[in-house]
């Protein structure tokens, strides 16, 4: 289980921070930029989580696949991205594919460490959308989770199909792969079909 | 002395989430948007506090109440904003009693959990401005604590005042409520009467 | 030891201050935004990698002089600055000598407890980084160390060689203190000579 927990949690980096450096690229930070986007981005969801459970120092600092897989990512993004026809398409892409990753493995580890059905979930969530915050914050643009209408709610999915999994007493090592895979699906959907969530349409000053 | 310190946690967290949420229909986030600036606005502060005290997981994710409040908040403001009619002065009267609730209960918690004066006082400080400096970062615009002349000043008063009235060992359990009475009082007079700060006045470059 | 890690803990921390307070003024914030933004700059990144290795509550909470000296700095700078010729450029060289510093006592203080080599690098370059992302997030500009080219690496280049000089087991107290000053040299000549990373030469979109 821990081996599956670590792989998914590198695979989830490794979108993460192929996102952030993406958007380092775009908005045209130098190659220490880009680099060090993608690692904030990789592994900022990952460290709010662990500080947050009580983890410390959290699992990133003691790990060097965990620099190392982002860093690789990043100069990937700088090498190879003149080849990307749609920059922003495919930061979403990899931001989806991030965001459901570490939904479930925050959930899933949130349960390992002793926690309760709806903290795992809402720890699941805030592990899953970290990372594109500091991203967004540190790159100066308004949080992707406050900008984009379907975000939050892909990202409850996974995380409670994770922890409904877990509590019944069924948990094979593929639950959390599959319930990263139907938020990132969720999430492409969202992109492709527009979903808006209602706005607010009244002001009056 | 337990239950009034979490009934003054979710007032605070009530005020503090109406204030982020109205600033999300105001930059015209959708009802997602408004929902997630609402909660971390109404919770960040008390994370803030409970991390740096290591209080952790947060009482923020061991109550699901602390998540319950801040969504009704953040619907309510939903539904009722367009009968507001001046929508910036109800954010600053919302986040000026949250202000006082958190500077209060944050620096009684520090207290229960044996800090001294002088770092319950801080700590009270940075669990009330915390939340607005989040809410202001996530929206794009210069945290209230930088962009306020008198801010601070009250914060500091309430948490002084809690601490000091714990440390003579005289402390009811209303003492934090009229701690962050006298914050709000002052907060809404430096706001009516705009008092102001001295200024940095002669740049050379 | 100790004595000596508190006294480049606060050297750090001075003149991190005085680098918060200085951008303070020169985007005109009042007297207590000044205080604030410096006293936020300089303990922010020793209160991140206190959070981050486990010393909860920070250090800067348990002892006074940590909140007395950057409230010092900012007093200061909002008094002396019309006597600055060039402001920015003295913000770069604060921001340089408490990059330095605080790298290098991030790395020495991980070690202390007891963390390996690379996670001790890291803590050092996340304690140098810290405090000027703050105050750039917190002032409204991009993060300093997505903005300059080179600034990670002499931060890399201290924490590094404290880690060496305390793994080989020969570490005189004025290690740190010899790795801060190669890392502010470091930044110093990059800032003179302009040294630039490779940028991203072409977008598509």
């Amino acid at each position: 289980m821990d081996t599956v927990q670590v792989a998914l949690d590198l695979a989830g980096i490794f979108v993460f921070a192929l996102s952030g450096a993406l958007l380092a690229v775009r908005v045209r930070f130098d190659i220490v930029g880009v680099v060090v986007l993608a690692v904030i981005t990789g592994i900022g969801g990952g460290i709010i989580r662990d500080v947050l459970i009580g983890d410390v120092p959290p699992a990133s600092f003691r790990d060097w696949r965990f620099f190392l897989v982002p860093t690789a990512a990043a100069l990937l993004a700088f090498r190879f991205h003149p080849r990307l026809r749609r920059i922003e398409r495919t930061i979403d892409w990899f931001d989806a594919a991030g965001l459901g990753l570490f939904c479930a493995t925050g959930a899933s580890k949130s349960l390992f460490f002793g926690l309760d059905p709806v903290p795992s979930v809402l720890l699941g969530v805030v592990s899953g959308v970290g990372g594109g915050v500091l991203r967004d914050l540190l790159a100066g643009r308004t949080p992707v989770v406050l900008r984009e209408d379907v975000y939050v709610v892909p990202a409850l999915v996974a995380a409670t199909l994770v922890v409904v999994a877990y509590e019944s007493g069924w948990f094979p090592a593929w639950v959390p792969l599959a319930a990263a895979a139907v938020c990132f699906v969720l999430r492409l959907l969202a992109l492709h079909f527009r979903w808006q969530a209602p706005r607010a349409s009244d002001l009056r000053d």
